[in-house]
C-alpha cells in the first residue's frame, strides 16, 4: 500500500486556485439578471436626480421672498402652476409667485426651496389660490439638486457582485437592459460506488441511496454555476475510466464522489493516471475529507472528493467553490470566515485540522456557533442544519465551551479576498 | 389636509402579520425541491445505517481473537472472503478468520470489529492469504452500527424548512423522490406615477425610469415567493382603480409603490376606499418609510409602499417578506437580527425609528455594522451595496462610532420567530 503524504489545507487550496481559470461574460436580459454574477462594472449612465426635484408634496418658491415671513405676519404667494411627478413646469417663478409641487417633481426655474403642505396655509381669492407661509425658508432647503445622489459616470457596482434586489434596482435607473454576467461555468457530476441505489428504488442489504451526487449539485447552484449530472458508476474500472474521459469533453470541471481512498475499488488514482491527469495532492490534513483529491487534465480540475457526505459537502466548499467563484468573476472567491464563541464543548483532540458543520447564532454577547455533529445521531440532519463550518485547528487538546473559534459562512454570497485559516 | 397618526412599527407589523395565511402544499419531484420551503417534517424512513457498516479499508473479524496479539505475537487471521461497498457477505467468519473489507460495506456475520489496512500485514500461503495484526482490538472498534445516524422515525428536519444542499442529501438517503412544499404565494405588482419611464426608455425631463417595480420583483423572489409584473401605472384615479381590482383576482397580495403620500395624484387611498379595502395602518413612525400604508379586502392584504426606493426596499422586507414567510410554512416569519457595534459615527437624531441600509462585517472583535446612506451622495447603490438594515430607534440624540445597535439581516434564510425591535 502506498503511503500518502497529507498536506496542509491552505496549501491544497492554493494548488487547485493556481489552475483556476477567469471566467467569460454573455449579455443577458434584465429579467434573467437575478442571482447573476456581474461582468463588467455598473457605472451611472446619467446623474441621478436628472434634474432638481422635490422629495416632498409642498410649495416651490424663492427663499429670499420669504426671509421677513413670521407666525404675525405671514409671507403670501400666489400660486401660478401646480405640477406632478414625471410634469414639467411651464412657468418661471417671479417674485412672491409658487407652484404647488408633488414628490418627485421637477423645480421650475426661479425657484430655490420647497416648502411642506404641512407647514403652508392655502386659500384662494376669486378663484385664484394663494398660499402663505409664517416661516423663513432657506436657499436649497427640500430641493434634490441633480445629481447629489450620483454623477454621471460614477462607479456604482464593482464586477463580480451578486446581482441581488438593490442591484436590480440599479441597473433599472440606469436603463441596462441589457447586463453583461459571468457565464456559469458547467460542473459534471459522478458518484462512484456499486453500493449506490437511485433515490427512488427501496434500500437492498448492504446498498445505500446516493446521495451525495444530489448534494453536489445542489452546491454547484448554491455556488452559482451549472451542474451535469452523470449519474452514478459501479466499482469497474475500465467502464469508469471511458465514462469520465467522454464526460470532460462536456464540462469545465468534473467531480467524482467516492473511489478516492485506499480500498480495492479505489480506482480514481489510476484513472487520473490513465487519463494523463496530474494529481495535485491526494491527501489533506484535514477531518472530514482528508482523502479528497484533486488533478488537473489540460487546462480541467478534476475533484475526487470523498465518499462519505459530510467529507464530501466540506471538500467541495473548500477547494471547488473558490474556483467557481474565480470563474464568476467574484475576487472574493473564498468563504468569508467570522470569529465565534464555541457554544458546547467539543472534548475529543485531533491531530488534523477539523471541519465540523455547525450552525451560528446571533447571541447578545456576540456570535456563538453550536456544532451540529457532535454526538454520532442524526448525523444525517446535520448537514441540512449546517449554516457554518466551524474550524478547529489540529493538535493534542479537545476544545471547551466559551473557547474562540473560527467559522466559516456557507450561505454567505460576498466571499472573502483570502482563505483565512 | 387630514392629518395622519404614526403607529410605532411593531404594532404595524402585528396589524398586517393578523390577517396572514398559513400556506398550502404542493408536490413537486425532489429535483424541483431547491430552493423551496417544506410543507411537511423530513423523516428517517429506514434506519442509517441500515445494516452495521465498515467505516475504513481494513479486514474484519472477531475482536476475541485479536485479546492477546502483540509486537512479537501477532494474531494471524485466514482472509476468507473480500467484499466491497455494495455487496453482501456470503461468509460467516469463525475463529481466527476475517473478511477483507472496503469502506462502507457491510460488516459479515461473526465479526464484531474492522482493523484498518495501516495496521495489518498482509501476507500468503500456497494462495491462500492472510492477515496478521500486532494490537487487539475491542468490539465494536470501526464498526457503524446500524441506527447509530438514525433510527426510522426519527424527526430530521421541521416544516418550513429551506431545501439546501444538506437537505437534499437528506431527501435522497430516504427516498424522497417527491416532496411535499409550500405553494409559492403570487404577489401582484404595481408601481404608480406618471413620471416613469421603462427600463429601455431614454431619460425625459422630470421622467425617471422605473426602479422600483423590478427591485421588489427581486425582493419576492428573494423572500421565496412569485410575483406579477402588472407594469406602471399613470397618475388616473379611474384607469389605476380599475387595473388594480382586476389585478386583484389575480393574485395572492398585490403591492402598489408609490401614491400613498399626500399629494394631489396620490391616489391609492381613494384607491383602497372604492374597493371597500380597510386601511390598516397609513402612517408608520420610521425613516424611511413612514408613509408605507396596508390595507385588507376580503382576506387579501394589499401594500402600498412608498414610491421613494429606499422606503419602498424597507417597507417589502419589514411588512411584506413576514407574510409572504408565513405562505411558506416558516415558523421563523421575521427578519432575522443581530448585535453590532456602529462602525461610524450618525449624527443626526430622529423622532422616528430609522431602518438605515448598511453593511456588516464579521471583524475580530465581532460584528461591526457600517451604514451605506450616511452620506448623499450614491444613494442609489447603497441599496445594492446592503446586507443588513441597521436599525436606530427615534430619539433626540445622534449615535456614535462604538455604540451598540440592532441589525436586521437580509441575505439570511432562517429568520426569527419574533419580530424584534
Amino acid at each position: 500500500m502506498k503511503m500518502r503524504k497529507p498536506i496542509p489545507v491552505k496549501e491544497a487550496v492554493d494548488r487547485v486556485m493556481h489552475y483556476a481559470k477567469s471566467g467569460k461574460s454573455e449579455t443577458v436580459d434584465f429579467t434573467d439578471a437575478d442571482g447573476r454574477r456581474l461582468a463588467e462594472p455598473i457605472t451611472a449612465t446619467n446623474a441621478v436626480p436628472s434634474f432638481n426635484k422635490s422629495p416632498y408634496d409642498g410649495y416651490a418658491f424663492h427663499s429670499h421672498y420669504s426671509q421677513e415671513a413670521s407666525a404675525s405676519r405671514p409671507a403670501r404667494f400666489k400660486v401660478v402652476e401646480r405640477i406632478g411627478a414625471g410634469e414639467v413646469p411651464s412657468k418661471r417663478l417671479g417674485a412672491f409667485e409658487a407652484t404647488r409641487i408633488m414628490t418627485g417633481a421637477m423645480i421650475p426655474d426661479g425657484a430655490d426651496c420647497v416648502a411642506m403642505f404641512e407647514v403652508c396655509h392655502d386659500d384662494e381669492e376669486n378663484g385664484q389660490p394663494f398660499m402663505e407661509i409664517k416661516r423663513k425658508m432657506e436657499s436649497g432647503q427640500n430641493v434634490m439638486t441633480a445629481g447629489s445622489e450620483a454623477a454621471e459616470g460614477d462607479l456604482l457596482i464593482e464586477a463580480g457582485s451578486l446581482v441581488n434586489p438593490g442591484t436590480k434596482a440599479v441597473l433599472a435607473t440606469f436603463g441596462y437592459d441589457k447586463v453583461a454576467v459571468a457565464i456559469k461555468p458547467v460542473i459534471g457530476i459522478f458518484a462512484t460506488g456499486t453500493e449506490l441505489l437511485d433515490i427512488e428504488e427501496p434500500l437492498e442489504p448492504g446498498k445505500i441511496r446516493n446521495s451525495n451526487g444530489y448534494m453536489i449539485a445542489a452546491q454547484v447552484k448554491r455556488a452559482g454555476a451549472i451542474y451535469k449530472d452523470f449519474g452514478k458508476l459501479p466499482d469497474e474500472l475500465e467502464l469508469s475510466y471511458q465514462k469520465i474521459k467522454a464526460a470532460l469533453d462536456e464540462v469545465d470541471i468534473l467531480i467524482t464522489t467516492g473511489g478516492v481512498s485506499v480500498g480495492d475499488f479505489d480506482f480514481m488514482p489510476e484513472i487520473y493516471k490513465r487519463l494523463g491527469a496530474e494529481e495535485l495532492f491526494n491527501k489533506i490534513a484535514m477531518r472530514p475529507g482528508s482523502v479528497t483529491t484533486a488533478a488537473v487534465k489540460g487546462d480541467q480540475l478534476l475533484f475526487g472528493l470523498s465518499g462519505n457526505p459530510s467529507a464530501c459537502y466540506v471538500g467541495f466548499e473548500l477547494f471547488v467553490r473558490p474556483v467557481i467563484q474565480k470563474a464568476l468573476f467574484n475576487p472574493n472567491c473564498y468563504l468569508r470566515s467570522a470569529h465565534a464563541v464555541l457554544g458546547s464543548d467539543f472534548p475529543k483532540p485531533n491531530p488534523f485540522s477539523r471541519f465540523v458543520r455547525a450552525h451560528l447564532e446571533y447571541e447578545e454577547e456576540g456570535l456563538v456557533v453550536y456544532p451540529s455533529g457532535i454526538d454520532k445521531s442524526n448525523v444525517v440532519s446535520s448537514l441540512a442544519h449546517a449554516d457554518v463550518l466551524m474550524v478547529l485547528p489540529g493538535g493534542t487538546r479537545g476544545f471547551s465551551k466559551g473557547d474562540q473559534v473560527k467559522v466559516l459562512l456557507l450561505e454567505d454570497m460576498r466571499g472573502s479576498e483570502t482563505f483565512l485559516l
